[in-house]
């Protein structure tokens, strides 16, 4: 996540928001927008965070899969990838995220949203 | 893709494989493995140029969802993304992509299993 | 669905509700609870319905991929699969759908949660 | 499964193949095809008793969640889900399955392909 230079934005019990400027590094030449790989890498880490944030001290977890959908081209000044507990369960916990772009004018497009199984270690 | 130092190792039609070396940028530190938003770009990449390969010329595509499950840690000297088209449509098409994981005796070990829906433009 | 014994229990511009009685033709008996498959039914169809709201006259509309997280045992009255439409776009539309299992004190208990993305045809 | 006429063809250690007749009561109108429910219903069931096949004598295991993608209308005679493992691990066990429509001349359409996160209890 340093490599991208992501930002932690958020987070609190449940909630873990992720930023990232949509520098030269990581945009795509064709089409000009952020590769869905990393997108899915942004939204995949607001999802385990999020899921971190519920454990128990010394409790870690991984994730079993995750699921993304685009949406829209990933196109903005900055990508939010908000991440959020939906059922927090004793064998496995469910986590969603939407990722948006924002735009120069701080309007806000949806470019991803995404579903990930977590389990404890 | 550049960023993370993926190479191009098998592009033939319908069948795309990507290498990764398990060099210091691309791993986590806790887990001591490549973080699953770079198994997950790669698996991507692989797929998408896997749909690529049987594109009329002059058509692109775009990655509308995918789906990964992370199948153990991803340890070793290069990871090897192998993605594949399962069946090309007029309006969409279902890839597949494993990755391994290959160990110094040039074992390889399975640390994900993916899926991705592909659509032109 | 009418062999399940589904019910329409709202539809509104991007919003289908599914019920179903928890009778005993639609039980497991080992675990007592609604079959995934079933469960997977009414999300499925909850998505699917809640994309034709927004459809155009004429227009129909195909599942191109579901994916569906089990939260909980479905065990209760009544399910109920509140599908919804996330993004709408050209090409394809994204929904979700949630599935609760109403309990004897009307309380409501999360037992999945699911994705769609449709097509128009 | 009783009540859609599902029946079970293949079950060896990793295996579970589950064939149904495309009869009328499990047909849709519009389109003429088997509904995508009952078919995620029938690839859901092949992964779930793949899984159970290489469980431990007494362990009981769940689906945690499966993702499936629809390839062609389901149209034949008869529609067969072969499930299989792709994984066994000791927390989780991923399995897929391929939905293929068999045609009158006897010829496999592929309708449908699915992954499973099977949990043991």
């Amino acid at each position: 996540m340093a490599l991208l230079g992501a930002t932690l934005e958020v987070c609190e019990p449940g909630v873990v928001h992720i930023g990232l400027q949509c520098h030269e590094r990581v945009m795509s030449h064709i089409p000009p927008a952020v590769h869905g790989g990393t997108v899915g890498m942004i939204a995949d880490s607001a999802m385990g965070f999020a899921g971190l944030t519920l454990a128990d001290v010394g409790e870690q977890g991984v994730t079993a899969e995750y699921k993304i959908n685009f949406l829209a081209p990933a196109v903005g000044d900055q990508l939010i990838a908000r991440g959020e507990v939906f059922k927090k369960g004793a064998k496995l916990t469910v986590a969603t995220a939407e990722v948006v772009a924002v735009q120069p004018d701080g309007a806000e497009k949806k470019v991803a949203m995404s579903t990930a199984t977590l389990i404890p270690l």
